[in-house]
């Protein structure tokens, strides 16, 4: 594992598109590092549409919105989620004349989702509504959901099963997990635009951003598949590790994995991915501990507390997958492989 | 006619429930008067939703909402629909993605809508959402909707048919009009709770408010059997022109009638609701030009620019009520039968 070398200040991904595989909030910080330095059009992002749902009729997507918003800049920068400068007149309004509280819909954000309910009603694609709006907003890179086809994430607790977000939102993440499933990935497929992205001649990086692998990219990767077309991609699949120093910078990913008796390391990540991965990207808080993980390793600073620290990681991630993508065109007894730390040259 | 009657400054309607027939902005105002002087649970107000339609996947009642928000002292003083205090940052949104902005959503009205369309989506009637929503809003009387059934008013102009909000919203009801439709109307029907209303043995009136007749009262009195339950009813049926000076307050009525080709006079209006009425209310201003009408007339003051003219104008109307009703009961040979003025005594 190479902890030292500093990425290349040059534009990175200039030799080709890279896709993104995304949740929300911690996943779409990395996503906006590589949209900034990316050229347009250079950048797919595939968004976990797991924690979809119907509420107050509507059809509520929350890490697509998060992404949305994050690429367009339209952000908060404080709360985290939704919009910059929300009001949330409806939501008192709402609760004034009886209606659910739990999950908050502010003003501007509820444009997004009643635009989307009309677009789905009327038998458009979710995938096209992202596309629609995604123009709308500004935003020059493809913005996919995961899949057309409805995928659930049911988190089983010591509670009973919850859908994700009165797990996630109205339980706050309190109940024990016990598993955690998608229900409906049997039957999905990802649309025609994801399977063209992942088969893209030009395709230089996949890039697993570092959402919570059990919640938000797991469903991604049950849309059946996806994870063959990951795999059968041309291109070097890159994930960023969310820990950080053994814990989550937020959210609920290190709690999680201690309630399935994993214990939270970059090891475990990697086994969790599995051989989907041809390279791992994980804090330099964490690399001390590392035993070999038999995949190409990368230590640096993953925290992403401003702009500068998106672009250097994403440069820093796409450094690596050039890397690997070279060793790998140099044909077998690549260097990695070759050592049991996983060094990369 | 008798112009100079002063109305008893004595609460009104303590000897009976009052039924009021309401369109949105002109008539609310009355049925507000009404509600101010009526003791708890003492009227019940009919109102047109002909005017009722989907938008944006919301089910949008705009004369429901007026009558809900005015009696509940929610609405909007200025600008004289809506919500008082009202922002506008979901219309900001919508439009900013490319949804439509000819109807104006304010952000705490849209809680209304969606509430609606919820109770509707699951099988409730808008009747039961009508009784939810006004109790939640503190509101004392029985609000109703004219039917459960749904009935959509079509204005036939030169430039074609239009639906209610497209000719009144969106073209400002700049096209000529033709014809007036209330379809569905052949289908629809009274509510129970509206037959049992007008069929009340301790009911002391009926009013119908100075809302645009042919836009406002039609669509209501189009419902198979409200005509006929409003003439089979124990109390008198007292209108209130809509005109004052020939012209109206607000809205398009003058304007329509001179289109159809019906001069804008208190005759005509009296004519128009024929023997449905047993009184009409006109404005002091029309008093001099009006010729006999065959039913009892009074004329006062019927714009309404504050809260004591709204209470004026509703005890005015309750006496002249009672007063036909007591000439009623005094039997056959009632005074304004046996005069070609129709003047009450």
């Amino acid at each position: 594992m190479n902890q030292g070398s500093a990425p290349s200040a040059a534009p990175a991904g200039s030799n080709g598109h890279v896709v993104a595989l995304c949740g929300g909030i911690g996943g779409s910080k990395l996503a906006l590092g590589l949209y900034r330095i990316l050229p347009a059009d250079g950048l797919t992002v595939v968004v976990n549409t797991g924690d979809d749902f119907e509420h107050l009729g509507l059809h509520v997507s929350p890490d697509l919105d998060t992404v949305l918003y994050t690429l367009a800049g339209w952000s908060d920068p404080l709360r985290g989620w939704g919009r910059a400068d929300e009001t949330w007149h409806f939501m008192d309004s709402l609760e004034a004349l009886g209606g659910p509280g739990w999950f908050r819909l502010g003003d501007r954000d509820l444009a997004m989702h009643v635009i989307r309910t009309r677009w789905l009603q009327r038998g458009e694609t979710l995938t096209a509504f992202a596309r629609y709006v995604g123009q709308r907003m500004g935003i020059h890179a493809h913005i996919l959901p995961m899949s057309n086809d409805p995928v659930r994430t049911i988190v089983d607790t010591t509670d009973g099963p919850l859908a994700f977000q009165n797990y996630f939102v109205e339980r706050r993440c309190e109940p024990v997990v016990t598993a955690i499933r998608f229900r409906g990935s049997e039957r999905a497929r990802p649309s025609p635009e994801l399977s063209h992205a992942l088969a893209r001649p030009d395709l230089a990086a996949i890039v697993i951003c570092p959402s919570n692998p059990y919640l938000s990219i797991d469903p991604l990767l049950s849309v059946v598949g996806t994870r063959t077309a990951l795999s059968a991609a041309k291109a070097p699949v890159i994930a960023v590790s969310p820990l950080i120093g053994g814990k989550a910078v937020k959210g609920p990913t290190a709690k999680i994995m201690a309630e399935l008796g994993i214990a939270a390391t970059a090891q475990a990540i990697a086994a969790h991915y599995g051989d989907l991965l041809d390279g791992l990207v994980i804090d330099e808080s964490d690399a001390a501990q590392v035993p070999p993980l038999g995949i190409p390793t990368e230590a640096t600073s993953t925290l992403m507390r401003d702009m500068d620290d998106r672009r250097r990681l994403a440069r820093h991630v796409l450094l690596f997958a050039k890397n690997i993508a070279t060793d790998r065109a140099a044909g077998p007894g690549r260097p990695w492989q070759a050592t049991a730390a996983g060094v990369m040259k």
